[in-house]
């Protein structure tokens, strides 16, 4: 790829970047759409739909940048919780890095690069006709003394991200233990889930809960909650839940909400015939509910061998938890219980060996897919190689040969493929975690980042490299002693992809962030063809597809600094954009819907791990191929010190993530009995986990009756 | 190797055998030598010196053999504890696995093996001439239907190894369980060790250790004792106990004393002026102790930053040891305690970082240790093979074409040099241990055990398959691909060294185990020279050297069986000799030093999953190189299997062996409660972690004065 190729890429992606600034900040202002670019200053009540018009919604104005620039720390935490300021530190943190290893990249390392003349002289004159090749690795000299720049930049930056990662570490552990402090008492800090409950025929699920708590713990067990298959009922209240609030709306507003239903269900005929029928089909199903819900707290049948067993003290729900129960390990099993609203298992599986076993097919699942999404990956690859193209399609030939087009296909398109694909990911790793028997969305969506983010290193990072077949990309891994070598083959030939990789995927992706391009898209058909539905969700920061691509480009900055330290100004703008884009969204857009208080870091840290060792030993290959072999046998101790480093971090960090100290717990529960407020708490703290589809139904058909009610 | 070679080693090794037990017979009703071979009973008084002769006691007998055999399992419990039932388990594990396979291999693989042509006709006239090869795979035709006999071999007996490892694991999980419900309130149950304790300016530690462990656990917390480095009044003392003990001799026997002294120290002159400069000696060394002592208590140097914390009850003691108690886990750090006779810490550590780099300092000079050692086993390797050592060695040539010499050195001297070499190894892998931060006998030798083990199957198996450069071994391991088809070609080739392996070390080393061949001559030394030590200690069994060697027998086994069937008799001999000799030697000789209840058992599971997936690559290999790949395709689920089962055994069983539940701790301290004893119990708990050589020292001169007052 030559350099007026990536101008167009950065052209065309400028552009796009100012058109989705432009529309966002003339749309946001629009009263129709606060749903979509608004919905969570909505929700709070602070932002009122205004009807009245005036000028100055149609022009687009930055006042929103300055807005999210001034956000406190302390404001993101109070408005996203500590998981929103984990994500805002990793763009921070990346930030850093970038700017330290920039400032290295541009000014030493890059002179270094174009005055070498291994692929040819750089034309100073003609700038944009150079090969983007000149500004790598590639064109020094092999042997070259030069080459010990590169050498001590490796050394410099790794010492550097290290320190940074121990203090990031060591900020957000801090961050962790005070928001703990100051939390008041939660359910989920008192109670865990067992599960694999033994069956007897002396008893049901129920009675051996109280019998084996009360046994052990007699003095701190408070109440239990067993819990049911209940996905009929549910489905059953959410089809209630929907009839009355369209009920409700016919009752409220019968004007516009007459008109605006006859445009779609002409043959309905008279609104009051609706209503009743609408109110008749409601009576029904709330009659149905009453029926399962007596059925099931009758029968024991619908009782699954898990329960929520919650206790008098966070102490006492810590110990239940670390300590096995029960003689037998796959018996009585404990976790942590997620927060009430938080519990979600579509999938649960209560048994020990259900569990283990569909977490293996998860597994094995996950591995196929991951091959076998190469495949369009490969596709993607032959279109950025044109003489490709015109083999595979003769007939575009003619189209190919206009520069214009030439120069999309070569520096745009590939990547907006891939990106494409790579939308679907996401998804497809929710609902592989959500069967893994996870039980909560903040483990579902935790597993799903891991997953997400060792699919996208897999494929977008290795399969471009060794760009092709799946089982070359494999054989690789087979032959263990090879592996720096063909990597210093294969990293320094991609580099241009990535760069233009930076480009359309980070800088596009950030911005339709901010335009928010699917919501804003339903929202459209909506309002022109189904009939509104006022209620609208807030929604929440999938961190499982925002952390694993700020985590990529973290990957593609480290490994690619002293190759190609071109990349690293068009990362430096994509993590601008990201900063304010996504201090912005969680101003007006995020409500978060749990708190992990920062579970998402040591995800972070262990990728940057990652990103360093590959770093190093693409550093191995290369120096070894630039026949420079001191440097390479003194790159050795590197990952060495860089894994031992993390192992450090793993003993002093991770601890605090999986679970808190006995001081901490023993301090909090200590400041509780000093309070009034536990024997409230404890009142509620019984019905917490009370399954919401159990609740009984109101007689009355209004709008609330089948609302969950959820504990206040 | 020819079969008359090897019957030359088998003819030796028996002759050896027959020696070793008929002198046994003889010597252990030598009332001198019964220190040696029943020190056990000697010490618990059930076994006299009988002064008087009869001839009986010249005449070798087989009763012990008759007596070992009767020997039930709750005997071995209460004679050797658990780690004895353990070990014995190994063996009659072992022994059935390979009756079974032994049935297999030697009435359907091996007469397919020989039947087969490949490597020439099986000569059936002239037995002795044929070559050991024609009894292995190498002999069957590349491609025949004969080796899915093989193949089915391998699936079956893998089959049966799983079904048997699932039962022991569950039997000796109940053993342990039930050992812990049978014992009686024991100290380290109640105590945990805390080490990297945070220093500070205003308290000294234990100070700290009691408001730290007051505030966290006010109605558990029963005491603590304070770790202080004593070594040098250690010394002192053991110095002096030798005078007491030189004295109280001088004193009680005096004729015989006298003339024994005489011969050796003559120029002492008159015995009195002896006993008169022994008793200055020793009063000025109480002297030296007690002012160390009193050193020691006043000053808070000697203090380490680690102690021993008692609680109330075992689950208390449970609850502070797996809840990480500080907000800070490189602090406040919580081990299981072991039991009071059973702390051993020459080289302890007591902060978090210092013990974590020692741990990686013996890591790495364990893995130089590893690869240095396989020097002497390229020698070795060297001397089996006859044309090689005449063109070292060109004088021997002569002497080489006597047929007996050339038997004796293919046969036997190679193994018999390999495990001269090999007896090093355990005690420097129990030193190396003993220098990672363990803090008990039986910590150090548990993780010798796993140290031995590994150094032992790289060293004396993989080593030897490749006989060769440290290179050539390391390498495969750098190219995973081809590992089966290169184990393909070297394990049945090291067929015959192997089969004389089991001969030549495990014959020898199990008869010269019963005849206690360095004891003998230690104690033949201590009579014809040194004046007479009336003191000896009981022997514990090493079980760091002693499960090695068992478990390596296994890994032949399991390898070779389907290989070379030829190997299972020698083995099942032996492990009959083996179960004979350790059952009597448990009577005789061993009495247990410690108690880990089992612990050793994970280790042997390990081995076994180890060997069984290993056999499984070679039969991969064998099978591709035989031309059967459907066979070698059809081998792949197998060791996928066996490793779901290994993990399910882990999840199943291994928690067990790491801490007791909840239900058992609490079940046991509700029984306690009931009982009377405990106020007693707890006097002593207070004391019991005390470092003996802190009690104080009585001013006479008795035997008595300078024994270490433990806990009784």
């Amino acid at each position: 790829m030559i350099v007026s190729a990536l101008l167009t890429s950065v052209g065309i992606n400028t552009a796009l970047c100012v058109l989705f600034f432009t529309l966002y900040s003339i749309l946001s202002k629009q009263p129709s759409y606060y749903e979509v670019y608004v919905p969570r200053l909505l929700a709070e009540g602070t932002s009122r739909r205004r009807s009245h018009f005036n000028l100055e919604r149609l022009i687009p104005s930055a006042g929103w940048v300055a807005k999210a620039w001034r956000l406190s720390e302390d404001e993101i935490l109070s408005l996203s919780g500590l998981d929103g300021v984990v994500f805002m530190r990793l763009i921070t943190f990346s930030l850093k890095i970038f700017s330290f290893a920039g400032v290295i990249g541009i000014f030493v390392i890059l002179p270094v690069n174009c005055t070498g003349d291994a692929l040819g002289e750089f034309d100073v004159g003609d700038l944009i006709s150079n090969s983007l090749d000149v500004f790598t690795i590639s064109n020094v000299k092999n042997g070259s003394n030069w080459l010990w720049i590169h050498f001590s930049a490796v050394y410099i930056v790794t010492v550097f991200i290290c320190f940074l990662l121990y203090n990031e570490y060591k900020y957000i552990t801090t961050k962790r233990i005070s928001y703990f402090y100051s939390s008041p008492p939660q359910p989920h800090q008192f109670t865990i889930l067992v599960h694999s409950i033994p069956t007897s025929s002396r008893s049901n699920i129920s009675e051996s809960v109280t019998n084996f708590f009360k046994e052990l713990y007699p003095s701190t067990y408070l109440s239990h909650v067993v819990v049911r298959r209940t996905s009929k009922i549910q489905s059953l209240l959410n089809e209630g839940k929907k009839l009355g609030k369209r009920i409700a709306q016919l009752r409220s507003d019968p004007t516009q909400q007459e008109y605006k239903h006859r445009s779609c269900f002409e043959f309905f005929g008279r609104k009051t015939d609706l209503i009743d029928h609408y109110e008749k089909k409601l009576e029904d199903i709330e009659e149905n509910v009453r029926l399962k819900q007596s059925e099931a707290s009758l029968e024991g049948e619908k009782e699954t061998r898990a329960a929520f067993v919650s206790f008098k003290s966070r102490f006492a729900a810590a110990t239940a938890f670390r300590l096995q129960p029960s003689v037998n390990p796959t018996q009585w099993i404990t976790e942590q219980a997620p927060e009430p609203h938080d519990v979600y298992w579509p999938f649960f599986s209560e048994s020990f060996m259900r569990r283990w076993i569909s977490k293996l097919v998860v597994i094995a699942v996950w591995i196929v897919f991951t091959i076998l999404f190469l495949i369009p990956v490969v596709v993607v690859q032959g279109l950025t190689n044109l003489s490709q193209l015109e083999v595979w399609f003769p007939f575009l030939k003619s189209i190919l040969t206009i520069t214009f087009v030439s120069q999309v296909i070569t520096g745009y398109l590939p990547s907006l493929i891939l990106q494409l694909f790579l939308k679907m990911v996401p998804p497809v790793m929710e609902f592989l975690s959500s069967i893994q028997g996870y039980i909560s969305h903040s483990d579902i969506e935790k597993s799903a980042c891991d997953k997400v983010l060792w699919f996208t290193i897999w494929n977008v990072f290795f399969a471009t490299l060794f760009s092709g077949s799946v089982l070359t990309s494999l054989s690789i891994f087979l032959e263990p002693k090879s592996i720096p070598q063909r990597l210093a083959v294969a990293v320094p030939a991609q580099a241009s992809f990535f760069i233009a990789y930076v480009v359309t995927s980070g800088w596009t992706s950030t911005s339709s962030e901010l335009f928010r391009i699917i919501p804003f898209i339903c929202s459209l058909m909506r309002k022109t063809c189904i009939c509104t539905d006022d209620e609208f969700e807030v929604p929440s920061l999938r961190f499982h597809s925002d952390i694993p691509r700020v985590l990529l480009f973290g990957l593609l900055g480290i490994t690619y600094f002293f190759l190609a330290p071109l990349i690293l100004p068009f990362l430096l703008i994509y993590l601008c954009l990201a900063y304010i884009i996504f201090r912005n969204q969680f101003i007006n857009v995020y409500a978060p819907k749990y708190e992990t208080a920062g579970k998402f870091w040591p995800t972070v840290h262990n990728s940057m791990i990652f990103s360093l060792v590959l770093m190093h030993i693409i550093a191995v290959g290369i120096f070894a191929l630039k026949k420079v072999s001191l440097a390479s046998t003194l790159m050795f101790p590197l990952p060495v010190i860089t894994l031992l480093f993390n192992e450090y971090c793993r003993k002093r960090f991770l601890p605090i993530f999986v679970s808190y100290s006995a001081e901490s717990l023993i301090k909090k529960d200590r400041e509780d009995q000093n309070g009034n407020t536990m024997d409230e708490f404890f009142d509620k703290l019984v019905i917490a986990y009370k399954d919401p589809a159990l609740h009984p139904v109101r007689n009355t058909s209004n709008t609330d009756s089948l609302r969950s009610p959820l504990l206040s």
